[in-house]
């Protein structure tokens, strides 16, 4: 049984290890209440990860550091593993799926870990874990369902209480639990009185589900942008602690996921993965009832790949209307191109790419070509007064 | 004359308006020093500039309070002013260059000001400010060359030294001069031994220049990605304070720039704009003598243009091997594209973009075609598989 104690003892533990991450206003996001962050994506490993990891390893008997800690992950749990063994000086050995991204690799291993990279995806990596544990006696570290990683995690739920007092409500994301069950029971605990919500991706509802249907579910396939919480089914003791001190749990689509990605970006100027934005997500596109309270939304992590953060800043660019692609049908001959640029450089837009096409099928002419114009753009107005000046200088706006 | 009293007075002034930052490690970057970030970019309105703005408004007579306050910025100070003036209680106008984002324009605004579009440049918009103020009486908020207004940035110097106090150099990026100022007079008042350190945009390098020159050097034009620090010529003031507490300025490319924000970024999930990232840049690429040591670089800002950071974006995925745009030649016959795309499928690239053309003039038959192929590649090195892989498989691979 999770005692208040032990997350207080979590604390004391992970002093001078941890990040006392800052909470900072987000008062620049278009919300209805007054909205602050709680920063664990500016943690150390850049998630909040290390704090269960480290504690649970800290706690562990002398003879089975000596043996040594084994966990299996793709991504943020890894880190916090090996660093929290590095800390503690004991070994670690992750299992990786072979097709990881090399920059995680490299950063398990930079925390000190050996890693053994298994042919196959995450389940194969995770039985080669559990047949290396047994083989060798090293300690399995659960990603999330262990009271010691709970405990850890519990820290985060203290700490909001000391840098906010006035706080109304607490925001999570929930992948298997193990974040929100530490958070809310140290709350609960604390303070009965503040409400504690989950947040989970509309593609991996697994803990929303489980709590609806009053029993676990194991979801046959998960899929979203926010990997760290694609967990196909929850804890065992996360489950119940939910059940127990959760208010209630939502679900964000990954479109509004990547809204909140790029709205933290652009106006809060931090940078958090798919998981550390579900809660952002959530209060932004108002899935949850807090109009007029105090909220911190826990920023989980932000270690997001960078071909993923180059795709919804792409997408942000377009959606709000500061990237467009128009295409144009012209006649084919001299001058045409050349006009048609100009007309752009006088209304300020600058060009990206330009793809001239001579025969296209769909021209209306014979003699007509097509131009592929990609820029960039001020907004939506500025589209439509391109889109209207180069109609009045006679060319064919096609889109 | 700038008094320490008077950075402990701004200091008293400014608790509970603007945050005291964070510092945070950044061990994630390459460098050969123990960095870390005085996080500024989180400060409210995303930059420094709300403390000399709001302090410099603070000690204003009542009746200057009462004509208001005037400035011209078309970035952030003219959003620092905005709020400091609300705070405070009185009216702001600010002049902005009419072809200024809509985004900088509706910010200015939103915190509280009267916003008056000036015809043409930075230096129109300057020219009108000055002929409101005379003409109505507003007291003109400098942005940098004011001792008030350097006063206010000078406890940033005061912060550092409570946070960080075995820190033994501090590094500041420079345009007019304001920030660096406050914070070396402030840091060298109390603790001479720490070096204080200052970046410029190799692109801008108006106090470098003037201060290797021994007098105000006027520069004819300026060009850099850090728009906020791209000024023409250092104030009276803050040439002499640097002259007197600056230890050395570097200057950084805008390449060195870009490397930085995305460092940032990836590794330490924070967003800078290019003139808070020179700092680090400075650092990253070893132009500071400063190896082993405790360094405190300050990220000033993080108000960067989303087309800005996009682009950012696009060069350090392509640099890193992450994204890589194939040229192959072929015969245009049925099945060849199929075929070179279930090549690049079993390799686990993903696609971005494919362009096919028939009878190109580059084509070494007149029955070939050229297939342009953009993808997402995991390093350097799966670029190369790729390569190999489409090279044994009979495809003419021309980049």
């Amino acid at each position: 049984m999770l005692d208040i104690s032990e997350i207080f003892n979590a604390a004391a533990v992970l002093k001078g290890v941890a990040r006392k991450t800052d909470i900072i206003p987000a008062n620049r996001l278009d919300t209805d209440c007054q909205l602050y962050l709680k920063t664990e994506n500016l943690q150390l490993t850049g998630s909040f990860k290390l704090r269960g990891a480290y504690y649970k390893i800290s706690q562990l008997t002398e003879e089975e550091k000596a043996r040594g800690v084994i966990a299996c992950s793709a991504g943020n749990h890894a880190q916090g593993v090996a660093l929290g063994a590095t800390h503690n000086g004991i070994k670690s050995l992750i299992c990786l799926p072979d097709g990881a991204p090399i920059s995680k690799v490299e950063a398990t291993k930079g925390y000190g870990a050996e890693v053994c990279l298994v042919p196959g995806v995450y389940d194969d990596a995770y039985a080669k874990a559990l047949e290396l544990k047994d083989q060798f006696g090293y300690t399995f570290v659960h990603p999330f369902d262990d009271e010691k990683v709970i405990a850890g995690q519990g820290t985060i739920g203290l700490e909001i209480l000391e840098q906010l007092p006035d706080v109304e409500a607490v925001v999570v994301p929930i992948g298997g639990g193990g974040l929100i069950s530490g958070v809310a029971f140290a709350i609960k605990t604390l303070r009965p009185d503040v409400k504690v919500y989950g947040v989970q991706a509309a593609g991996a509802p697994s803990m929303e589900q489980s709590l609806k249907k009053g029993e676990s579910i194991h979801l046959d396939s998960v899929s979203t942008i926010a990997d760290g919480i694609a967990v196909k089914q929850p804890g065992v003791n996360t489950l119940e602690l939910c059940r127990k001190y959760v208010d209630e749990v939502v679900t964000v689509t990954d479109d509004e996921t990547a809204a909140a990605i790029l709205a933290l970006m652009e106006r809060q100027k931090v940078v958090a993965e798919g998981a550390g934005a579900v809660g952002v997500a959530a209060v932004m596109f108002r899935k949850l009832p807090v109009e007029g309270k105090k909220v911190v939304c826990i920023v989980s992590g932000g270690n997001i790949d960078v071909n993923m953060l180059n795709r919804v800043v792409a997408r942000g660019l377009s959606k709000s209307g500061r990237h467009y692609t128009f295409i144009i049908d012209l006649f084919d001959k001299p001058g045409q191109l050349s006009s048609v640029l100009q007309t752009i450089a006088g209304e300020g837009a600058n060009v990206i790419s330009v793809t001239h096409e001579r025969a296209n099928s769909n021209s209306a002419d014979i003699n007509g070509c097509t131009i592929r114009l990609e820029l960039e753009t001020r907004d939506r107005d500025h589209i439509d007064s391109l889109r209207d000046t180069m109609t009045q200088a006679g060319f064919t706006v096609l889109n």
